[in-house]
C-alpha cells in the first residue's frame, strides 16, 4: 500500500500490441520436449506422445477476483497461473503448458505489466510449465487475466469427479480456511489504511493466512506423491469454492452420499486464532471459504494403509449410499446436510 | 438497432455461477472421438492419437473489438469462435475443441447470454468443434469473451510462418478489405441512427461487406483443399491485422523479402464501390483493413500448376531475398516499402 512516486511509467501506447507481447514474453523459454512451438506463430504446437491432454481455463477479473490495493501484481500473476494448474493436478495430470491473455486499461504503465509477467514467469519456473501463447489487448476498465492450462496424463491415470464409491475414504490435502481468513485480514487493513495511511500494521500474526490468499500454491507434489505411493484416487477435485461445494460436486457426479466429520477437518492454528478474533466459526470458514487450492479426493479403503501415515493427507470422512445424502457430522454428533455456498456468495 | 421493449430479462444473480454455465452449455455435445471428457470436471480430457496439437487463444473486449449497438450477440458469439479457428487453420491443422470464457456485467440479462451462446453453438456445429470447457464470471463493466481453440495435425503437415523461401509464390484466399469497409458502413449508420432513430437505412448495397464484418468465416475449406491438391505451403498465416502486417510477419520469420503486386490484390466489387463512396483508396484498405480472416501463404513454384486454376487462390506476388525488402509494386510499377499498420492503429 506504499506508493513510490518516482516509479518509471512507460505508456502502453508507445509499444503497440506486437511490441508489448514480445517485450513481456522475451524471457520465456520452452522447457518441455512436448512444446514443439511456443509463442510467435498463429498457434502453439504440442506433441504429447502417447498421452491424453487435459485443458482448463479460468478468468480473473479486477474488482471481482482481486483488489490491487493489496494484491501485488507479481503475486497476482503467480496466482493466475496457480489457480489453473490446480485444475490440472485435480485430474491427476502433469501440467505442461499455459497460455496467458490479458486485457488492460491504459492506466497501467508497462512496468506494472512487467511485474505481473514476472509473477507468471516465476510460477512457470516453479511448476515447470511452458508459456506457449496468449493475447494482450486494451480494456475499457481495469485488468483481466485469462489463463488456459494444458497438461498430460496416461489414459489409465486420469481421475475424474465421478468415480467415488460408497465406503471410499474422503481425503483432503493440507489445511483449509486460510485463504479466506487472509482475505478478511487484508480487507480490514485496507479500511484501517483508508482512515490512517501512516499506520504501520503489525501483520506478523497473519503471515501464513495472508500468503494463502495472496500467493497460493497448487498441489503438484500430491500428484507425484500418489504415483509414488501407487494410490489412484477414485475421484478428485481441487478446492477453489470451499470444501462443502466440492464434496457436493463429487457426490453429484459419482451418485453417492457422504459423512464428513467436523472434528477431522484440518485447520492451521492461525486460522483458528483469526476466526476467534473475527468472531467467526472456523468450521463454517473451512466449509465455505474457498481459494485454498488443496485437493479433495476419495480413496478406496484398500489403500488406507498406504496413506494413513502421510502428513499431507487427512481422512475427513467416508462416502455413503446416494440416498443417505451429504452430511456434516458435528462435534455434538448430530448430522447436518451440507450446503453449497461457495466463497463468492459467502462473501456477499 | 431495434429494441424489443417486451423482451424477457432473467437476472444473472438468480442462477449463480454453476447454474449459469450448466444452463448455457446444456446443448453442447461432444462430437470428436478425441474428446474424452468435455465440460463438467476440473479440466477437459483430449486424446489426439499420433498427432500434434495446436493451441491458440484470443480475447474480444466490448468497446475495443466490438460495439453491441450494431453487433448482434449471436453473430458476436459466432465471430469469437471463428477468429480463433482461423489461427488453427493457419497452422494447416484441423480444429477439434474450444473453451469459451466470458466476463459479463449485470446489465446483461440471461437471454442476452443465451443469444451469445447460440452463436457459439452454431459456429461449433458449422466448424465441427467441441466446446469442452470455460468459465463464466462477473465483470465490473461490459462483456469480454476469451476463447482458446485446440486443433490437431500430423507432425509432417504443420505449416509455420518461417518456411518461406525466395521465389516462392505469395498466395491469398478469397478477397480483402471487406470487413473493414463493412465496419465503416456500420459506424456511419450508427451515427445516422443517433440523429434520427426512425430512419430505416437501405443497406442492400452493403450486405456482403457487412457480413464480412459481423459474421466472418474461417477458411477450414482451404486446409482440406490444400490436402486434396497435395500442396503444402512453405509458410502460412491468417489475415487478422491486414495483408501488409501479415506479409511482414512471414518475411521477418522466414528471413525473406517480397514483391506484392497491387493489381493482383483480390477485391470484391462491393469493396471497390464502397471505397469510392467513402473516398478511400481500396489498396490501402486491403493492405491495412484487417479482420478478413483469409489465409496468406507462400507456395513453392513447383506447385504452381496445382493451384493456378483454383478460384479460391490468388497469386499476388513472390518472395525475394531478405535484403530486397518487402515491397508493394504499384500499378504505376514503382516499388513502395510495405508498412505494418494493423487495423487497430489504422482506425485511430
Amino acid at each position: 500500500m506504499i506508493e513510490d512516486k518516482n516509479q518509471q511509467r512507460t505508456q502502453l501506447n508507445d509499444l503497440g500490441e506486437f511490441g508489448l507481447i514480445d517485450h513481456l514474453t522475451k524471457n520465456f523459454e520452452a522447457k518441455h520436449k512436448s512444446t514443439i512451438k511456443g509463442i510467435g506463430d498463429d498457434a502453439a504446437v504440442i506433441d504429447n506422445v502417447d498421452k491424453q491432454i487435459v485443458v482448463t481455463t479460468d478468468l480473473l477479473v479486477e474488482g471481482v477476483h482481486f483488489d490491487l490495493s493489496y494484491a501485488p501484481l507479481k503475486h497476482l500473476g503467480y496466482k493466475a497461473v496457480i489457480v489453473n494448474l490446480s485444475d490440472v493436478y485435480a485430474m491427476n495430470a502433469e501440467a505442461t503448458q499455459i497460455t496467458v491473455s490479458i486485457a488492460v486499461s491504459n492506466r497501467f504503465p508497462l512496468e506494472a505489466l512487467e511485474e505481473l509477467y514476472s509473477g507468471i514467469e516465476t510460477a512457470s519456473k516453479v511448476y515447470n510449465v511452458d508459456v506457449v501463447g496468449g493475447d494482450t489487448t486494451s480494456s475499457t476498465s481495469g485488468l483481466l487475466i485469462s489463463v488456459t492450462a494444458i497438461g498430460e496424463v496416461k489414459s489409465n491415470d486420469v481421475v475424474y469427479r465421478n468415480g467415488a464409491k460408497p465406503n471410499d475414504l474422503l481425503v483432503v490435502t493440507g489445511d483449509l480456511g486460510g485463504a479466506y481468513m487472509g482475505l478478511q485480514v487484508l480487507e480490514r487493513e485496507k479500511e484501517v489504511f483508508k482512515v490512517n495511511p501512516n499506520n504501520q500494521p503489525d501483520l506478523d500474526a497473519y503471515t501464513y493466512i495472508m500468503e494463502r490468499q495472496l500467493k497460493p500454491e497448487a498441489r503438484k507434489d500430491i500428484v507425484k506423491l500418489l504415483k509414488d505411493m501407487e494410490v489412484k484416487p477414485t475421484a478428485m477435485i481441487d478446492i477453489s469454492d470451499g470444501l462443502s461445494s466440492e464434496i457436493l460436486h463429487i457426490c453429484k457426479a459419482s451418485k453417492v452420499g457422504c459423512d464428513l466429520y467436523e472434528d477431522k477437518i484440518p485447520l492451521d492454528p492461525q486460522v483458528i486464532s483469526t476466526c476467534e478474533e473475527f468472531n467467526l466459526d472456523s468450521t463454517m470458514i473451512a466449509l465455505n471459504g474457498g481459494e485454498d487450492y488443496e485437493l479433495l479426493m476419495t480413496v478406496s479403503q484398500d489403500d488406507y494403509p498406504k496413506i494413513k501415515a502421510n502428513p499431507n493427507l487427512t481422512v475427513i470422512g467416508f462416502m455413503t449410499e446416494e440416498n443417505a445424502g451429504a452430511n456434516l457430522v458435528t462435534r455434538a454428533e448430530t448430522k447436518v446436510p451440507l450446503q453449497a455456498q461457495g466463497w463468492k456468495n459467502f462473501s456477499d
